[in-house]
């Protein structure tokens, strides 16, 4: 079976229509958990309540009810990136737009997300009546279009036509690796249809060996005679399942690795070759040297934006690079449509096992973080000293846009570590939520959330949803007094970078964490060297560090930046 | 002058352009301080960094700077509800998606918003680079055709058509009573430009004399011989101004007055012919002969939706019945384009008092909330009966959707009281950003904010930014451990309508509140008392009064709009 549209019309479910035997709202869970998706996340409204029941009622999910919607479609994305599909449920109107913001991140992203909008019944939006939660102008379809600017497949789904549309609309979502829109009226969720009869995912056939060879026969051509090669990766290697590929590809001979901050994560970052992160003009030396200067440079899964490249300060030499992309790749001037990116990588990796690449200089010099001597107030190269050696093997550092995104990037990953952060999109708040969804995702790993005070503020409550939910990470709020990435770019000292002074540590209890919740604050790094400990100690329990620094001290990198973004605004400061 | 777009396109200012002498950050500045605007909205990001250096240094004008997007946007529309207009600044994407749902609101409940969305430089846009912030794709109209589906005008700002687009889009958020959007870019802030000329807002030309005769006439006709008349209000008469003339027609003549939920507010409620609220078949009896029983229903700005007519089970006799809408006017069967509600409503005073009206049974009664006698445990009618004592003059009763909203109907406001809510949208937290929206907006009237629970924790953190800005409201949370609007439609006992149980009193000091802020929890008729008698004598601090209630009590009119609601989505129960 193949997954274009065309194959999965009406007609291929019509012949079954006469032995329905389950409701759409069944049809679509099925097809969720064949996603292996297991939580689903929302809010309430009058319109999704059916739905409801028989999300509670299906074997294998569970509800996920978050404070408000737009907390919830940042679970979901979170949890999409931890498990490859995630699903959230909205009412009409009111959830969806709440919602909006983060299914548009991750489209930007590229991240499978559902959103499922409970919608009126069928009858009531045919009428144009003015009900609760439209715009009372009798128009049902203005939502619709929305999020049609931000999804890459939606459907109103209809008794008749749920089963082909619901499939035509997943199989887009794994495809693209974007966000996609169903809109499911509430007669429609008890509505008879056929249960599903095939796989909703069919593995994807292999690249056409004729067109693999004549690509790699490109490549061989530009390896020939090269000493030094690269591979740097990006947020879609990760989203496409690159890990195992990649990791054999390195392991195929000495090549050094990079990763732009939208990868970070996808690479073993204790590896022999591993570089650390690169980002144009503004990156460590070292990485610089192995990315713009090597024979050749592998691109994988890597578009470029400002935020990753230091304001497009990048230095690719076409003529020594071979690029994958989903579904494209080139070598050199030559460019081939409809190559996967994991035969690509396959095949590269054979290339480079028959090369005979000596051993670069430095290979084998681990990528580690710079020491700073601690001293009596907490700086930002002492948490993140701190936080990098915390980080327990298969832990998922996730890092709010701002400081800590960038602090970020200089920490290397312990063993079997994954990342979480929002580079490309940079919605601030999206991090808390989304370390409810990575925390139940893939709950056999911690995860360690580094967090601004400011973002904070945005999604705070979800720590109380947290808790509800058995969710136990780590919280490292860096209290510095503002919007610190704003005042780099602009405003130093502007009243409008100001923030309200919240008590960090009075929040969980305050929004109905457990009795185990451990909430501390922290000035020096004797302290905070205490809390992690602490943490480490109490694995099962949510854990709050405020970690209060100076107001303008900022990763170098934010720093550095920050100045690009501010010549590309035009502002004269 | 006119106010049609045609009229003010670049043509006209183009002359002026030699003197150019201010910015378009300025202009439009000036133009919201014409509109009454002295607080702007939002949260700053890097698109948006410039114009808000102009903000904060315009005379008159203050920056508020909210927790997140979606709570600026409610902070706005609970502005503009007191003053007439509001404005709300975002960065590009992130921020402005964030608050879609607001500004829709706004839409719906007909509430003259402005949404400013800082954007990436014309330069960078026209490149279509992939910019932070973008979804990544160079398309950077995905937003503006977003919130083209919620606004009634929009614009995209450059240099050259600012002072036009400017006026143009706010004239018809003016005109229309609903949201607007406008793009500026970051080179477009300080641009050079000419200041306005002429005012922004005319004074709507008189309806045309004859126009109004021969509707007039068709009035009388329906007049005559009438003994029972009946005025009945709804939201857009609030918003198009016409307090006082309605409170001129109601003197006019003994007629009796209600208004549909929408409309609270807007009719003086100790006035001797107020009935109270009109909700169709679930109304109370007295109101609801008052409207249906009249010989004669006038119908002023009060468009039907579900919530306001319990499910459209209202009963208007076509024949019986005259309607005035924003520039339309029907008595019985006919319709008349082109009358102005004010100019209507002054015709129709005038015809009242000629009439000789007898006063109609029960004139004078008061509206009155039924007293129950105080019991260990607080109730829903124990809570209205107390706040509707307490309410002090001038006062604003701001009530979330839900029990709360239907709970307030029944009381009576006091002299010069106003009410805020949101039937016909219904999103819930709306009302918690609204009140710090309504304390700025009217520092000398004071918020009064009921709110459930479920509701209050998607946007709590603003309790925070109203003591940072200096606004004192009183707010009760009804602690009733769940959503029970969302029980009583569907769901009585399902976890999905459980929520976190948080520790409400311990939240404003968690969100940074002043030192003075009074926070107390409430079980019984008592403690309220208590803790109300203490907001009156701290006029100038908030105070959080946390009033616990049974789970599944429910204000009549909720029951019962809530079954209406289930059958309207096909609920079996």
């Amino acid at each position: 079976m193949s997954d274009t549209p065309s194959d999965i019309g009406p007609q291929a479910t019509a012949p079954q229509a006469a032995t329905a035997r389950t409701t759409v709202a069944d049809y679509l869970l099925r097809r969720l958990r064949e996603l292996d998706v297991e939580h689903l996340f929302g809010v309430p409204g009058d319109y999704n309540l059916g739905f409801l029941d028989q999300v509670t009622a299906f074997p294998g999910l569970d509800w996920v009810g978050t404070c408000n919607e737009l907390d919830a479609a940042y679970a979901a994305d979170g949890y999409a990136r931890l498990r490859g599909a995630a699903a959230l449920v909205t009412t009409f109107g009111v959830g969806e737009l709440s919602a909006v913001n983060g299914v548009a991140g991750a489209y930007a992203e590229r991240v499978p997300v559902v959103a499922v909008t409970g919608m009126p019944a069928t009858e009531v939006a045919a009428s144009g009546r003015p009900v609760h939660h439209t715009l009372m102008d009798g128009e049902y379809g203005h939502f619709g279009r929305m999020f049609a600017e931000v999804t890459v497949a939606r459907a109103d789904l209809t008794a008749e036509n749920a089963p082909a549309e619901i499939d035509r609309v997943l199989r887009a979502m794994w495809r693209e690796r974007r966000p996609v829109h169903l809109n499911l009226p509430t007669d429609v969720v008890p509505a008879q249809v056929s249960p599903p009869t095939g796989p909703l995912i069919v593995p994807d056939e292999a690249t056409d060996p004729g067109l693999l060879r004549e690509f790699l026969t490109g490549c061989a051509r530009m390896l020939d005679g090269a000493r030094g090669v690269t591979v740097l990766a990006g947020h879609e290697a990760e989203r496409f399942g690159l890990r195992g590929p990649l990791a054999g590809l390195l392991a195929a001979a000495p090549v050094r690795s990079a990763v732009f901050s939208s990868g970070k994560g996808v690479l073993d970052e204790t590896a022999p070759g591993f570089v650390g992160p690169y980002t144009g003009e503004i990156s460590d030396k070292r990485a610089r040297a192995a990315v713009e200067d090597a024979d050749c440079l592998i691109l994988v899964g890597a578009p470029v934006s400002d935020s990753v490249t230091g304001g497009f300060s990048h230095h690719f030499a076409p003529e020594r690079t071979i690029e994958l992309r989903p579904g494209r790749a080139s070598a050199g001037r030559g460019v081939f449509e409809g190559i996967a990116m994991a035969d690509a990588v396959g095949g590269l990796a054979g290339l480079l096992r028959d090369l005979g690449l000596p051993e670069p200089e430095g290979y084998g010099e681990p990528f580690a973080y710079p020491d700073e001597a601690p001293g009596a107030r907490l700086t930002q190269r002492q948490l993140w000293s701190a936080v990098g050696s915390f980080l327990p093997e298969g832990s998922v550092l996730v890092a709010e846009q701002g400081t800590a995104f960038y602090g970020a990037q200089e920490v290397p990953l312990p063993v079997d570590g994954r990342f979480v952060g929002q580079p490309l999109w940079g919605s601030i708040g999206y991090t808390l939520p989304a370390t409810l969804g990575t925390e139940l995702a893939a709950p056999d790993r911690r995860s360690v959330l580094v967090i601004g005070d400011g973002s904070l503020q945005l999604t705070a409550q979800e720590l109380g949803t947290m808790t509800r939910y058995g969710a136990a990470p780590v919280v490292v709020v860096v209290n510095n007094d503002g919007y610190t990435v704003e005042r780099a770019i602009h405003g130093a000292t502007a009243s409008y970078n100001d923030i309200a002074a919240w008590d960090y540590t009075a929040l969980p209890a305050a929004f109905g964490a457990g009795p185990g919740t451990v909430a501390v604050r922290v000035e020096t790094p004797a302290e905070l060297a205490d809390a992690l400990a602490l943490a480490a100690r109490t694995p099962d329990e949510l854990v709050l560090i405020e970690a209060v620094l100076p107001r303008e001290d900022a990763p170098e990198l934010l720093t550095a930046l920050a100045q690009r973004f501010a010549e590309q605004n035009a502002y004269g400061d």
